[in-house]
């Protein structure tokens, strides 16, 4: 950040996006970009910050290493050797770091300006002798539904693979370090770019799990959009139309990336291992439908949920208007008794006050009058509808 | 699940997919997924559940046989003989069952995942001397609509066919195998190609009697919907939207596989049996625009659901503005003279109780004011509105 | 019918598509289908039907001679003479009929199972020397909107154009036979080509008169949904937006079968023909232009009745309102002075109703209540939402 | 008209679509359509028509002239020459006058028909040593939104351009004649390519002024929507959505033909006007482009429109709320000393009737009540909500 | 303006368009049109106007040379040297300026109106020895959201880099006019291509910090549409969704731009800078990517907001259907003991007045009632949603 907000002086423009941390929401959608104008290959580091953790897990045939390295110089020996060698950065780091491994790893500026200035549209490139990956992994929240998203670049040379994680702390590749390690499968047999695919098949198959728990969310909602829609459910079923928006704009880009991989494939990828991402490329587009398919279910959620709401309303209407017209005339039988005419002027004059039976054919009047009533809602069933308000 | 557990333990994973098994719904979308960081070719069986029953039915145009066979290797000598072998196995069964099965057949361990770890996409894999093709089965529910759906695995050989079955109840192969039987039609006369043929077209054609049970459905709902229109129809309408949902990502698919198999078909597929197959995909075709067809209907149905709840609640507003208008007017006139005003103090206070015809005007006014409203909500046609309210 | 039932029983199969005929609405959308895993070729027709009429016309540039025939096999001395001859087959008949017509014809048993077996979606099939044509026809009904449709399948070979038809009472071709009957235009001088174009151009032309009727529909709804929405109004733009879409069912593949019959059209078909049909596929492209632009319309009239309802409502509120909060104050003026507090313990006891002027100040301070309530609705406006609710 | 009753009888059809004139807003969706079986190349003409207006204008570099012609018969010495003859045919005129027509420019049965039969989709065909365009005019109404819409044929032959217009009163082609007359800009040193590129730019331009018409109609409704929506605000929108729709099925197929004119363009059109026009491609984009944002707009103001309804019904209730709920208790209130208890008879009667402060405590009661009512809406901000109601 | 008016008059039209100005929303979406039939090349400029200032830095890999020019001649010499020129046109100035520029730069026409006549729609146009590439700025408005947007045209040749710029006011290129001066990057050691791409890249970036103030305010929306819906966040959803439209309208057609750029690019365009645009063109997906997703939020937002509005309208109506219910009933008992039947003529009428617990009895039971109500209220859950609606 701090040589970003030097650059930012240098050119004399406002430093107007300092704030750009705050938002959380925002984050999901707006890719990294540069400030209008700056120059191309510029890294958004802080210069201060600490270097990298760097993993170096060397294997072939008959032995693995692992090796923690200092600085990015200690892996040149490695590349060029014929076993395969992971060099596995974990956090960003500072700048410093990174114009070493420029040099180590003889990146292009603007490969290097995708590995580090996050987060990036997953794709493909083909750099001749190295083939670049940029892809997007999901790690489920610890507890309830959601995810934290984090970009993991591959660089891909003939011996060596390059891995760039955006965060030190998680990953998804503690199972094919435990495959390298324990000679389990095939992956001590092969090259680096069978290790590409095990690493983004892990990438790709850790969606399933996001999307298994969008799917007890959505089937919990089914219920509650029905019998007790509330204000919760309503923030409840946007929230996850719009994390389905961001898994969609996360999966999209990487099935169209491991197509070209597949389709126009360099050099770097043997045919048997272009097999096996065809399977990984499977995996990606099942992703995508169940992502497609929990969006239209979301949406159709959306529409009961407006429609559960007018239901409700049409059942608390119903109750005001049997209570409202049931007691509106009664209140007016008992208005009409309760007048002062004069009975004494005149035999016309509210004779019933005097009448032995008065009082009672009253009562019997009004409750002829309410009874009619109630029957004639009981026909028309509003009851019953009433009653099915009551199993809520 | 056995396996499967212990294979997560080693991994140093959470088994946080235990539970899985209790989703019902929710399983219709997302399709089986390994861990992920599991070894390609991994199977997820429990390693003490029975073998799967293998039903071996050898046919040419003079003879036909029907042998149960205890162990995948009894299939072994039929594989190369000239007549036709289909190797039917009924149940997924457990680990060693089918790493035999790999070797008789020769299977690539990716295709025995897709076969094994259900459910897959439908799709169709050329792999040289095989071609493998997974499809998706429905069966109709016993009783009510919905159904339930099964994936059917085919491995199509020179001279065999390898179906494989999830569940070993049910499935529609029963006119297909009468008819190798009873030597009906031309089945003895062809290949493995045109008996696969008939296969996958069984599946297709079992598709219509499910989509007639919905089309059944979405005509009574069209009733229901306009006359009376209750919470249950609202659910009916979005179960039959999701379960429309399921099966177009089952039928979709699977069109294009047979797409492909016509326009890039293998050399095991013969030249007639293609025409055999565009008949086929002329019914995949129908069978998505069914499929369509009713999910648009499905989802006008909705938008009449909210506009006929709209339209009860303004019955019942109508209902109340009527009693309501009619009899607040009628009580405060009623409350006008029970006003204890003391006529003796003045001329001016409330002679009309002393007058002679004080009450009978007082019931003139009252009707007469009535009788006005009535006339005035007539003229409006609200009580038209309210004898359609009648016939519901 | 009879036969087919044979067939399910032989297969062991549950008869459960018996009560198909009684459905009306659902058959327009699901297609025919053989109950899965029937024989390919198996035709769906009662034996006991009677045979279909058989008129075939015979003509060439100097005569045109319409015979009558009693069997397909009285056929066959035309099909190979140089005149062109038009089978014209109307009604299904029963399957000895047919399997005598597959002879004479030389009909491929798929091809002779999409003629009978109705209704089949649209298509174009090239048959080497056959071209086979499925169409649908639509044709107006007697009274009121809405069609009634029906397929028509063509067979054009060299000399000679097979129609069969499902209905043997309608269809929309009289002009075409008249037209060869008096020589009119250029038909007498073309081939079995030109015919089948003349006869499908009719088929398309059909649909306008339809389509005309459905707008004019549409443009009687746009008032009723604006000035009186009903119940009624609601079904009847449900039911034209189903039935466009049947519509567009019948056109969509028609539109594609012309589109593959002017590209990659057979030998069958001479170029200028091709410029013909070419005219007939822009008329193809217009309906379904207007099917489209129609669909739009009538889903926009759903938006404009739910927007509607809820503009009524909002009149019923506002007069309910106006009532009520006129009202409700000054029946608690009424209320307050008929309360019996005793004015001879205090001074302070409802002086009021011993004043001289207090029954009419009374009036007057409920007049200029109620006053003040109209002149508050009055300048909101709400009145004049009220006239304009009377000129419904 | 009377030539086509004719042939309607000859042909024994029901002359249905006598009435056709009457309609108006759907003969914008309906194109012309002969009815079904009819000739291919008949003419929908009055024969007592009056013949069409025919202008020849003839200029090269260096003179141009215009001559009204008696007779088509007249153009033809013209045709040959050298120089552009611009054809110009104002009105369909009657069928004599297309006959001689046909045969003066050699026009192929199928282009008569689509030049006079209007209304035809626009489109391009490559006739060999003719291009035959059919475009769409609008002219915007004379007051208030909306437009006229006229179907304009252009016939390009290598040095003459036949354009045939369905009204002789107004088009948008002056300019162009100005600029032929007065040699301004390149128009006299090119072609007739140059000239149907010109009349085709006049007419595409002349789409902008209406959708600017409708443009300024969208703004006005944006405000009206949210601040006063009224049924007939609804009509607006509804109406703007039927007339943008019709201007897109006029725009669409003219950016389609004008593309294939770009693309597959034949001989008659020389490599330098195709750069023009490309120019007038991109408008015709242009106008697809604002077309679409409009339709989206005014498809976004349905939305408003229903939501802003229930704005004014929440606003409508809660004043019906407000004056309930402060009136109901207080009604209660002076009910109850209302009630007629004999005071006499037990000291529990009723004893605040013979208080001192019995009345006025009565009152305070009541005071109390509605002030605290009062103060707790006030506190829930629905007094707020009702001001912004005020300023309406 | 001046001279285009002119012009109208000379062509005889109504000069319709001459309050076009006043518009402010409308002219987002039309795009500049000449008025129909006007002579292709037409400037739409005022005469009078101010010349544009035009500045032109000249460098190369030693030195960089800013000079402001007086007019267009003075470029010429700089044209054709090897150094990079770019002539920065800042306004649009008058038309004989571009008479001038015209010939100095060999423009065709068509591109100089392309250039002039603004807006245009963004696109790329090979002119052999000239690229042309029109493009679309947007600055974000100094308060608020919201953007304003101006086009840039590019005119690449050789040796040169000619840009015009609609405002003179405000670019984003100043860094770019930085990194030149102060030789930073490898801007000085590339051609016009390099400089061009800089400057485009610019534009595109420009877009982040206007698309980041939407993501902010959709984020805000979020809350308030939930939780206080009103009038004024209705308009700000429209708001939003109509500049949305307008962005996603100037950035997809630049997208396509630069893809054609890349794919068929001309050779004006050296191999390597097609490496640095196809990060540009990944920026503009990227842009369209976030424009989308914030398109279906804000659609997203509108339901919620109908949604919350009938929750709203649910709360209302739940108060005052509880107050109704609650004080109806009591005031219809309190009325009952209004009423004046005669006690003394009959001891069947009204007892209860006379009884000793007589007015205690009647509380007793106006507070049962009550509570009766109240309880059944309770259990409904009614008050918990009705406390719910206490926390806005």
């Amino acid at each position: 950040m701090m040589e970003r907000r030097l650059a930012a002086s240098e050119l004399a423009l406002e430093p107007e996006q300092v704030e750009e941390e705050e938002e959380s929401a925002a984050e999901d959608f707006v890719e990294y970009y540069d400030e209008p104008g700056t120059i191309p290959g510029t890294l958004d580091l802080e210069e201060d910050a600490l270097p990298p953790t760097i993993v170096l897990i060397d294997y072939n045939e008959t032995k693995a290493s692992r090796v923690v390295l200092d600085s990015p110089a200690a892996c040149a020996p490695y590349l060029d050797s014929e076993s395969v060698s992971w060099v596995d950065v974990m956090g960003l780091g500072n700048e410093s770091t990174w114009r070493r491994m420029e040099k180590v790893f003889d990146l292009h500026p603007l490969v290097l300006e995708d590995v580090v200035n996050v987060p990036q549209r997953p794709k493909v490139e083909d750099h001749e002798d190295q083939l670049v990956i940029i892809a997007r992994m999901v790690i489920p929240k610890e507890k309830g539904i959601g995810f934290h998203s984090e970009q993991v670049s591959f660089v891909l040379g003939k011996h060596y693979l390059l891995t760039v994680q955006e965060e030190p702390e998680q990953d998804c590749f503690q199972p094919v370090r435990d495959r390298i390690r324990h000679d389990k499968g095939i992956i001590r047999k092969r090259g680096a770019d069978y290790l590409a695919y095990s690493l983004i098949d892990s990438i790709i198959d850790g969606y399933f799990p996001v999307l298994e728990a969008y799917g007890e969310q959505i089937d919990q909602l089914e219920d509650e959009v029905v019998t007790q829609p509330t204000r919760r459910t309503l923030e409840k079923i946007y929230q996850i139309r719009r994390e389905l928006l961001a898994l969609r704009r996360a999966i999209w880009p990487q099935r169209d990336a491991l197509n070209s991989l597949i389709r126009d494939g360099s050099d770097l990828i043997s045919p048997d291992v272009r097999i096996y991402l065809r399977d990984c490329y499977d995996h990606a587009v099942q992703v995508m439908d169940i992502v497609e398919t929990y969006r239209e279910l979301s949406s159709g959620l959306m529409d009961v949920y407006l429609s559960s709401i007018s239901n409700k309303m049409n059942e608390i209407m119903k109750l005001l208007t049997v209570i409202s017209s049931i007691f509106i005339p009664l209140t007016f039988i008992a208005g009409v008794y309760g007048m002062n005419f004069n009975t004494e002027k005149s035999p016309w004059n509210m004779p019933e006050l005097n009448w032995y039976w008065g009082y009672p054919l009253c009562w019997a009047t009004m409750i002829a009058t309410a009874a009619g009533l109630v029957v004639f809602f009981w026909r028309r069933g509003w009851f019953e509808n009433y009653s099915t308000l009551k199993d809520d």
